[in-house]
C-alpha cells in the first residue's frame, strides 16, 4: 500500500503537511469525525490521486481559528485527481479516469439529492443535511488536500472528464470546477444574471472572481467588483470587470459614474460573514455590510446571491450578536424593494457537466480570471500565509508534480 | 357632481368617516400627496363606485401611529366595484364594468411592469418603485375606503368579472382580490408551496387566512397556522388548517406532533415587523422572531415567502436598530440550510385572474376562510379597533349598502 | 426459495397467468432481454414482493399486436409492494420497507438522472435512453405483474411509505403512484395547469381520468375530459370533471357551451396515437386526430402536455405513415397560437413524494377517480379483456390476496 | 405634413417603392386592413421616422406570392428610428426619443400581454391573437419600410435607448433588435441553451445566424449550424459557429465528427415551413424535414426552439397537405426522446432590453454577425431579390439616409 501526505490543521494559524493514512473503503475513527460516521463502509467510494487540490477561503476560516475546527483535521474540499481504486459497488467510474469532484459529499438517493439540492444532503452528515471533505462539522470525511483521497458515492459524485489529454492541457480551469467555478456560477444564477444583466459582485477574492468570470459567461453587460484590497481588484480589471474600491467609501456613487444609475440588476455576496466596513470602516468587521450594501444598490424586483459562507455562530466575531450568528439586517429596505434572496452552499452537480463544457471548449479561461497559481504540496502552509494576507491569486496545490507547465 | 365620503387617519388610534372630495382625472394636492405627484393628469383613469372595500392588517400600522402618515390621509387600497366614469385614454374598461382593483398602482409602461413586477411600478411614486392607493410613502393616491375612487391607468390596472350577475353573488370572495388572497397565495408560490407540500403559516391574521386558504388551492398536503390568538386559530381550524398556538413556546415541538418531524417543506411569513415573542415572551414585540423561526423550522433546501410587511423606519420599536429598519436575524441558519427569501408587495396582476377563476368556478372559499364581514362605511371606526383587538374577521366596508345578505 | 407466477404475454390478444422465475440479483436471458443486458449484475437491487401490480393501457398496445413484444414476455410495470430482499449494495432500503416502484428504471448515477430526467435514464437500457419494467424494447427487465419482482438501484428508485399501516389503508391510492398519477400529473404539469386554469384532457381513461383528479389537486377551475366512452365519462363526471362526448363532434362548440368560450388554458393528451377519430369518424382509427383538436381547442399561449404514448413505429397502423411513426400534424395551427408541447415518459421520482404526500393526507382520492378495482392475478387476462373493451375501470392485480377490503 | 414613401409589395415577386400616405393616429382603410380596424382611433400611437428598417425573411413568404398578401401591401415589421411626433395619450415616449419597435404589435392592455405574451395581442388583429406591421392577415397595420411608420399603444411597444449618440454609434446592431435578434435568442431560449450547451441551428439565414450568435451570448459551448447554401455558412464560420452543409447529408454524422457524438443538449429550427431536403433531396421543398431531422440529433431529455415560421396554410406548397398546413412529423421520435417543442412568434418585449444592454456594452455583435448591409429605400427591390437569392446578408433599408459609415 502506498503512503499518503497531507495538509493538517494544527491550531490557529498553522497547518503544516503530515504523512496521513492511505483512504481505505471505510470512515476511520479520526479529528472531527463524526461518532455517528465512524466505521462506516464505503463499498460505492473511490479512490482519487488527487492532481489539483486548491486552498479555498472557507479552509481559512478554520485557518484562522474562527471554527471549532479540532487539531489534526486534514483540510481540502476542491479535489482534481485520478481514479485508482474503486470500491466493489462501483459500476461507471473506472480505474484511470480523471474526474473533478464536488466539494459537496451527497448520497445521491436522499430527497434532496433526488430533487438536485446536493448541497444539503440528508445522509453524509449526522448532524445536519449538507457535507464536505476535510470540514469542521460536516460529518468527518478526511480532506483532499492530500496525495490519495476517499469520496464516497463515487458513481454519483464524480465528474468523469472526456478525454484524459485534452483534460490534462486544461487542469488549472478544470480544477476550479470542484467548488469556486460552480460557487460563483450558482450566485450569478440566483441573483437573476442573464444576458445583459449589470452585475455588482461584493468582494474580489477567488470566489468573487469566479462570480466575474461566470457573469460574463451568462452574457452579463457589464460586471462591477467591488473590494477592499487593490491587488484583487486589478485582477478582477484583467478579464474585463469594472471595479469599486470599498475603502473609498458606499459603491452606490461608484456604480454611478459606471452605469449612470446608482443600481444594478443583480447582486452577489461573494465576501460572507467575515465582512469588513466600507470607507472609513474599512478596518473593522462588519458582518452585515456586505448584505445591506447590496440591498442599497440592488434593482427593485431584483435579487440577491449569496454564496459567501455564514456561519451559525462565530466564537471570534467582535459583536455579541454576531458569536451566534445573528446579523443586524436592513430587512425593511430589501421588503421595500421585493429582493429575493438565496442562501447556501452551491449543489456543484447541478453546474459542473455544463461548466466543464464551457471550459473544455475555450468559453471561459477560469484558471486566468482568478489566476491559479499551481505549488507543490509541501508549500501549502506559505499558500495559506500568502493567501491570508489577500494575495490576488488561487493556490492549487501539486501533490504529485503534474501540474508544471500547466500556467 | 355626487359627493363623495371616506375613511380618514386623524392621528395615532383615531379614524372618521368624512365628506371628500369626488375623484376628477388629476391627482389634486392634500395630504400625503407628493409634490411631484400633485396636479398629475389621469386621462388613463376611472372612476369606481366601491361596493366592497377592506379594512387591511397594513392600514393598521399607520393608524396605530408606526408610521408618519399625515392627518387627513383618506384610507384604503383594497377596493372592488363599478366604473362609474373613465378617462378619456381609457379603451377597453367600460362604464357599467365591475372590477378589482389591485392594491399595487402601476402604469403599465415601465420595465418592471413589463416583467410583471407591478408592485414595483417606476412611475407612480416619485419617491421610490411601488405604490398603493391611501397609503404613507406612496405617492399620494387617494384611498378607497370611500364610495368613490380614482384608478389611474386603468386599462392595465382592472380586472373585469366576466358576468356582473354572477360576480355579484360571490362579491365577498372576489373583494379579496385586492390584496390578501393574492398576498397570502404569493406568499405561498415563493415559498414553493405545491400539491403534497407541508406548509407552516405564521400569522392567522387575514393574510395568513389567505394564505392558508392558498396553500389548499395549491395542493399543500398540510396546512399548520400559528398565532397566540386563539379565535384566530379557531378560525384557521375551519377550514381544514392545523393550528400551533404560539404563546406555549417554539412551533417546532408542534410541529413535531403533527407531521412527525419538527419541519415543514415551506414557510409563509404572514405577520411581518410588528411580530410578538413566543412562549413566555409572548408580551413583547419581537420584531425578528418570525423570521428566525422559519428557518429554524423549514427544512433545508426549502423557500421562505415573506408577504408580511417590513418596513425601512419603526420609529415606534422598542429596539434601536429596529427603528431603523435593521432586524437581528438568524442569516447563518438560514444559509446553512441553504434557505431561499421572497420578499416584498405581492404583484397582485401576477395571479388576480387566476384565482377569480378559482372563486368563481367555487374551487375557494376565501371570504369565509377570512370571515369576511360587511359593515357599513360609517362603522369603519369601530371596524378598526375591533380588528385591532384581535377580531378574528376581515371587516369589508360597504359604501353602498349593495353586500346585504352576500355573507 | 419461493417461487413465482407472472403475467404473461402470450401473442396478440393472449395473455396468461404461468409459473416464472423468482427474480435474481441478475438479469437474466429470456423474452425480450437485450444481449447487451443478459448476465447484468443487479447487487444494488431489491426483491418486492409485489401487493398491488397495475394492468396499465400502454400494456394494451403490446397484448393488442401493436408492437414487436415477444411472446413470454412477463408484463407489468405499476408495481407497490415490500421488500422482501436486498442485494449487497443496498444502504438505506431496508427489507420490510412498503414501496412504490417508478416505472421507468433508471440508475441514479447518469447525466439524465442527475437532471431529474429518469424518464430518459442512459444507463438501464442498451438501445436508447429510457426503460420501464416488463416492456418491449426497454431494455428487457422482466415485468412485475407477478408475486416478485426484481427492482434495480433500489435505493434510487424505490419511495418508502413512511407508516406501513397507514399506507396499507390507502394501498389503492397508492397503487397508482407507479406510473398513471404522475403521469396525468406530468401531462397537467407540461400543459401548464395552476389554480384557476381551464383544462381539457382528451381521453377518460386511466390516464386521463388521472390527469383530471391531478388538475383539482393543482387548482384547475374547470377540468373537461373529452372521450367517446359514455362509462368512462361518467367516470369523470363522478368527481366533478365536465365532460365532452367527442363522438358527438369536434369538441370546441361542447366546450364553449362549458365555458363560455371555446378555448381552454391548457390541453392535455391521456390518448396517444392509437386515438380514433371525432363525430363520424369515431370508428376509425386517426392517430394525430387529438393532437390537432387540442391545437384548435388551447388558447393562445398555452401548452399541451401530451403524456398519451406516441411510438417510433407501428406496424399495425392504416395509415402507412403511421407505421413509420410520422403522423399529419397542423403545426402552422399550433405556431400560429405559439403552443409548446412537452412530450414524453413521465419522470415519475419528479413528482411521487409529493402525490404521496397528498394521498396520504386525503387531498385526492386517486383511486376513486380511475376506479380502481382489485383482481387476483389469475383473473389478469378477464382484467385486460375487460379493460381492453373499454371498461371504465382500472385493474389491481392482487398476487398475495393483501387487497381485499382496500377498496 | 411631410410626404411618405415605402416599399409595397404588387404581386409574387414584385415589389416597389411608392408615394405612400403619411401616418396619422387612425388606421385607415387600405390593402390588407381588417375591416374592424378600420377607423380605428391611435390616440395612443407615436410616429416614427424609420432610421433602419430591415428586409426579413419572413416577408419574402408574401413577395413569392405563397401566402395571400393583397397587393398594395406596404411591408416592413423591422422598424428603428426616432419619435417625431406622439398622440394625445402617449405619456412617457417623447418626441425626439431614439426607439426601438418589437414587430409583434400588441396592446399592453389584455390577459396575454399582463403574462408577457406580446406576441399573441388580443386587441390588435380582429382575426387572431397576434398582430405585425406590413404583414398579411395581422390586423392590417401599415408597414414600417417607410419613411414613416405609425407605432399604437407607443409608451408601452416602444423601447427608447438611453443615449441618442451612442445609439447611433451601433444602430446597425440595435436595429436587429426589432425582430431577428430577439427572434433568434428567443428560438435559444426555449432550446434550453446555457452556459455549456451543445446547440445546433438549422437554417443560416438572417434569423439562423442572430440565434448562432445568441447561443453564444447564452454561454453555449459549441454552436453548429446547417444550411444548403456555402457562402451563408461562409457567415456562421465568420463569429465561432461550427457548421454543417445538409446538402451532403443528414447533419447526424457531420454533428458526431464535430462533438464525438451525434447529437446536441438543443435544437433550433431557424428555417420554418419552406425547407428543402437534405442530401439528394436538396433541390425538393420538405416542410417536416427540419423538424425531423432536429428530433433525430437532439439529445433525450433536450428541447427544440422553433421561431422559424410555420403557417396555416400554404396554397404553393408541393405536398397537398402541406397546403393545410399540415406537415407529416415524426412525432413518435420525440416522443421517445421526451422532447420539448415551443413554437411561435418572438414576444420580442420579453428579451429587447435585455439584448440591448448586450449591444451597448459590446457582449455582442450581432450585425456583424448577420453581415448587416445599409442599402437605400429605393433599393428595397435590389436587396429583395438578392437575399431571395440566397445572399449572406440581412439587407437594412436607410430611408434618411442616416447609416452612412455606420456599417
Amino acid at each position: 500500500m502506498p503512503g499518503n501526505k497531507g495538509v493538517v490543521y494544527e491550531g490557529p494559524g498553522k497547518v503544516e503537511v503530515h504523512t496521513t493514512d492511505f483512504p481505505e473503503f471505510e470512515l476511520k475513527d479520526g479529528p472531527g469525525v463524526n461518532p455517528a460516521n465512524v466505521g462506516r463502509k464505503v463499498p460505492h467510494g473511490a479512490i482519487i490521486k488527487a492532481i489539483a487540490t486548491n486552498i479555498c477561503g472557507s479552509d481559512q476560516h478554520m485557518v484562522r481559528g474562527r471554527t471549532t475546527a479540532p487539531q489534526g483535521l486534514v483540510l481540502g474540499h476542491e479535489i482534481t485527481g485520478e481514479v485508482v481504486e474503486t470500491g466493489p459497488d462501483v459500476e461507471f467510474i473506472k480505474v484511470g479516469d480523471l474526474v473533478s469532484v464536488p466539494f459537496n459529499i451527497a448520497c445521491g438517493r436522499c430527497r434532496n439529492c433526488k430533487e438536485g439540492k446536493t448541497g444539503v444532503c440528508e445522509n453524509v452528515n449526522p448532524d445536519r443535511p449538507g457535507s464536505a471533505y476535510g470540514y469542521v462539522d460536516m460529518g468527518g470525511w478526511v480532506g483532499g488536500q492530500a496525495e490519495y483521497v476517499l469520496v464516497p458515492y463515487a458513481d454519483w459524485n464524480l465528474l468523469k472528464f472526456p478525454d484524459k489529454e485534452q483534460a490534462m492541457e486544461k487542469i488549472l480551469d478544470l480544477a476550479m470546477l470542484a467548488d469556486i467555478f460552480p460557487t460563483g456560477f450558482h450566485g450569478c444564477v440566483t441573483a437573476g444574471v442573464k444576458p445583459g444583466s449589470t452585475v455588482y459582485v461584493a468582494g474580489a477574492g477567488p470566489v468573487g472572481l469566479a462570480a466575474g468570470a461566470s457573469a460574463f459567461l451568462l452574457g452579463a453587460a457589464v460586471v462591477i467588483v467591488g473590494d477592499l484590497n487593490k491587488e484583487r481588484l486589478e485582477q478582477a480589471r484583467s478579464f474585463g470587470c469594472e471595479t469599486v474600491d470599498v475603502s473609498q467609501g458606499e459603491p452606490g456613487d461608484q456604480i454611478e459614474q459606471i452605469l449612470g444609475v446608482p443600481e444594478v440588476d443583480c447582486g452577489v455576496d461573494a465576501v460572507g460573514f467575515e465582512a469588513r466596513g466600507h470607507g472609513a470602516d474599512a478596518d473593522t468587521e462588519r458582518p452585515a455590510t456586505v448584505l445591506n450594501t447590496l440591498m442599497e444598490i440592488t434593482r427593485a424586483g431584483g435579487a440577491l446571491g449569496i454564496p459567501g459562507l455564514y456561519v451559525t455562530g462565530d466564537p471570534g466575531a467582535q459583536e455579541e450578536s454576531a458569536k451566534h450568528g445573528s446579523l443586524s439586517i436592513r430587512l425593511g429596505l430589501g421588503w421595500a424593494k421585493s429582493l429575493s434572496f438565496t442562501t447556501g452552499q452551491c449543489p456543484v452537480m447541478r453546474y459542473n457537466h455544463q461548466l466543464m463544457m464551457a471550459i473544455l471548449n475555450d468559453r471561459v479561461q477560469i484558471a486566468k480570471a482568478v489566476n491559479a497559481i499551481p505549488i507543490p504540496l509541501d508549500q501549502a502552509p506559505q499558500g495559506y500565509q500568502e493567501f491570508d494576507q489577500g494575495a490576488a491569486s488561487k493556490f492549487v496545490l501539486d501533490p504529485h508534480g503534474m501540474l508544471a507547465g500547466s500556467r
